[in-house]
């Protein structure tokens, strides 16, 4: 039996299908959200659907926007020889946080995961090749996420765009800051060993 | 300058104004509603306000329920000659889980605290007074969070309880299961002194 009123159980599995929310505190917001003001509960539901409404995909670069082409596209402070390569909108603003990159980005939708079906065909490639073929692109970063599948999609657009003569870039590889030696899988400290630099 | 479109921000805030969501969690649910499929989203709204309309509060204790009175206050099977007093219909789902309370329930709606401004008459207090006068109520049990205002209030429904006379016990005091001693803070380890019980 469960120990919610029915609807309230449902709210709970709602907001527990979310990522970084567990059961425990799906309750907790849902009760939450019971006990607030009917202004706040539907202010949470406008922001969902209106969110949804008003942001596309910029048709340039693909990042989330409320206007087309978006805001980073059409800043001419911005430095329009380099592309910085991502996999998903959601990884641009931790770049732009940064305040060191002034480039441009272009977004993948994704990247090549042939065990969940995803081939090259599926991604922004091609448009990516396009704006390279433009010209003006000196610099193509990839800032794929580093896993097996990152890695693959990085050398399946190294020989895609290879012909096109743009100088080509990764993020660096190795024991992050502030993490620690003894924490680090072995794998982490393998590149790390590999990419070794002089200091 | 925000790094996302301003609806996305304004949905980042909606979300990490509810409890147990940080901006860093915001901002990963977010972009996760704007990439999942319209029901996915649609249905969180929904449950939202699916919730707030068909769930209200139980006329007997204040539990949380579709049904009025709710289903454990029509239970024949519960325990009608106890009742435990919470402060909050969100107290009660943590006792049903253990599995161990078949009696019934008594949500007082908050706890007096007088730096909020909420006194003994905010309370359903006397609700809880008729519900005894009625009779066949032998225990009371005061499951109030243990605090300086939880304490406050148990005081002050004894003394409105007392000339009815039922037995009224409340949770035991001590270092809770799971925690250690190391890490403890002295309040506790005071009140499990002071409680403490032959072995």
């Amino acid at each position: 039996m469960s120990v919610h009123p029915a609807p309230v159980e449902d709210l709970i599995d709602a907001l527990a299908s979310l990522p970084r929310i567990g059961r425990g505190s799906a309750e907790i917001i849902a009760y939450h959200l019971l006990n607030s003001p009917a202004e706040e509960a539907s202010s949470l539901a406008a922001a969902v659907s209106d969110a949804r409404e008003k942001v596309k995909l910029c048709s340039v670069c693909g990042a989330l926007t409320e206007n087309d082409p978006c805001d980073i596209c059409s800043d001419p402070k911005r430095d329009r020889a380099r592309i910085c390569v991502v996999e998903l909108p959601r990884d641009i603003p931790p770049i732009e946080r940064t305040g060191s990159y002034r480039g441009l980005y272009h977004v993948l939708m994704g990247r090549i995961a042939p065990l969940d079906g995803v081939g090259p065909e599926a991604l922004r490639a091609q448009d990516l090749a396009e704006r390279v073929k433009k010209g003006g692109v000196t610099e193509i970063i990839f800032a794929l996420n580093p896993s097996v599948e990152g890695d693959a999609t990085v050398l399946y657009l190294k020989k895609l765009l290879t012909p096109l003569k743009p100088r080509m870039t990764m993020l660096a590889r190795g024991v992050s800051r502030g993490t620690e030696i003894q924490f680090s899988r072995s794998g982490v400290i393998e590149e790390a060993l590999e990419n070794r630099r002089e200091v």
